[in-house]
Parts: structure tokens; sequence; C-alpha cells
């Protein structure tokens, strides 16, 4: 199974220029779920992990049936106002302007071993605003894993102090 | 182990007078998301399922592990302008004035046997909608499941056409 034939490519969304990369498909197929599943835990090892962190929202899918396999609890992080609890929250560079994300305070105790998920590594900014909230809240981060990788912006190079994985490059 | 000890109740979320119900304890917990995983593949029993429709966001946890283990597809239902392909949209009711969601209209094949899912169950017009959108494109609904239901606000009536189950009523 070639996991690239499941992931449909639209031009200019969400705005022009942009080449966005829709993972419905593989969604859509349980047997191509199964199998990016499986490519992900094995990039991980036998490695412990006590939680899984997901970004939303399409972070969500993988990072969910990730922690399901592992016995792991899993945490989101999401966009702004979105969680109700008490959060910490980081920004990153949006191409203009910024943004920020958010972590309820009470998500990890100190020492959990954490795997941080979302589905495309672009230019990391969105990816090393997460490793801040996890570290923030004495998280150890054991791995970020993407189901895609965009090299061409280089987003690895932002959180280069991790172990950094994804199963499909573009 | 008692889910509703995973529920955190808050107050005045998103707005003044809602009690909003927090399922991230129970995400949390990996024990706690296994019980409720499994209460929800309990209340299906062995009906077979091609597809497992989850509403954004928070339905997306629960739906994409049960489609993981009912070996079925996940199809994301989800808010305006998120979905990349072409999509078919419904409106529905607000507090004031209407919201819509967006399905894609490739989603589906004619005749798939699908489970609905989403997190909390309150006046139904969201499930109302999301019911629409699967019958338009030829789904079957053969249960609309959710993790809480706030029945005083009796949104089971909405959608007394279908089978309709929660892990959670309050």
């Amino acid at each position: 199974m070639n996991l690239q034939d499941y992931i449909r490519t639209i031009n200019d969304f969400p705005k022009p220029g942009v080449v966005f990369k829709d993972i419905t498909p593989l969604l859509n197929s349980p047997e191509a779920t199964t199998a990016c599943l499986n490519q992900l835990l094995a990039m991980l090892g036998d490695q412990k992990i006590d939680k899984v962190v997901g970004i939303e929202s399409r972070g969500f899918f993988f990072a969910t049936l990730m922690a399901q396999k592992l016995n792991a609890g899993f945490v989101p992080i999401r966009k702004p106002g979105k969680l109700p609890h008490t959060t910490i929250k980081r920004s990153y560079a949006l191409e203009y302007g910024d943004d920020h994300i958010e972590m309820h305070i009470d998500a990890l105790e100190k020492g959990d071993r954490v795997l941080l998920h979302d589905d495309v590594l672009a230019t990391g900014g969105t990816a090393k605003a997460a490793c801040e909230l996890i570290e923030h809240l004495g998280g150890h981060i054991v791995q970020c894993n993407f189901l895609m990788e965009l090299e061409f912006l280089n987003g690895r190079n932002k959180i280069a102090n991790y172990d950094v994985q994804s199963v499909l490059k573009f």
C-alpha cells in the first residue's frame, strides 16, 4: 500500500498559492489508517509514553489512536479560547502577525514522557510552541511525529533538539 | 469506575450562564477512555458499520477510536471553511442567528451504514443537520451516539427517527 495515494492535493487552499495536503481520503480508509498508525508506532519503537499530545484539530486523529494503542493519556493543544479550564499559552509567528495555542495547566504531570503529534510539519512554528508548552509543564518530549513533512520549509530546524519523525515527506 | 468522575464541570463557559462539561480529564486517563469506548461500542452491539462520522471537534476523539475498532472509515463533519474539497452544507439554529456544518461530497458511498458520533447531545440542532448531510449523500444512519446527553434540553426529540444512545446523562 502506498500511503501517498490516500493524500489528496488541493491547490490554493485555504488561500491562493498554498498547496494543501488533504488527509480525509486516508481517514476514510480503515486499511490506510491502520497502516499509517502502525508506521507511526514503529517510528516510536518500544519507548514508554505517558501522554500523547495532539495539536488541533487534524493532529487529534492519530494522536488519539496512538494514545489508545500505547495505553497513554491523550492531551489536546487547542486554538485560543477553546479549552475551558485554566490554560498556559504560547504564541507563534504566522505569515502576517502571530497566533497562539493553549494547553490545560493540569494536562501533564512533572516528568511525564510525552509524544507530540500533528498531521503536518510545515514551518515548525506551531510544533516549537507546542514543545515549549509541554516543557513548561514539566513534560519530557520523547518524540515529535507527523504524518507529513513539507521538507522544503525546513520545519525540523525549529525543533532540532528533539527526535523528529514523519511518515510521508513532500 | 464511575465515568462521571472524569467529566469536569466548568461554569460560565464559553459564555455566562452555560455549564460546560469538560471531557479532557477523561481523555487524559487511558483507563477511563477505554471504558468509555467499550460502553459506546456495547451500545452499538454487533451491527456492521461502514463509516463513523464525527462532528468537529470534540466528536473526533471517540469517532476515530470507534472507527478503528469497527474497521470502518472515519469521516469528519466540520465547521465552515475547514474542509478543502467540494462540500455539502447544512445550517442549524443557534441561540442568535444560525451557523452551518460541512461534509465532503465524496465522504460516503450510497448505502454506507453510518454511525454518527458527537461528544454532547444538547439541543440536537447540530446532530439533526449532520443526519441530513449523511442522508443527502445516501448514507443509512444505524445509530447516533454521544458521550453525554443534556436531557433537560430534549435534543433527542430532534433526531427521534434514529436510534439515539448516550453513555452519560445529565
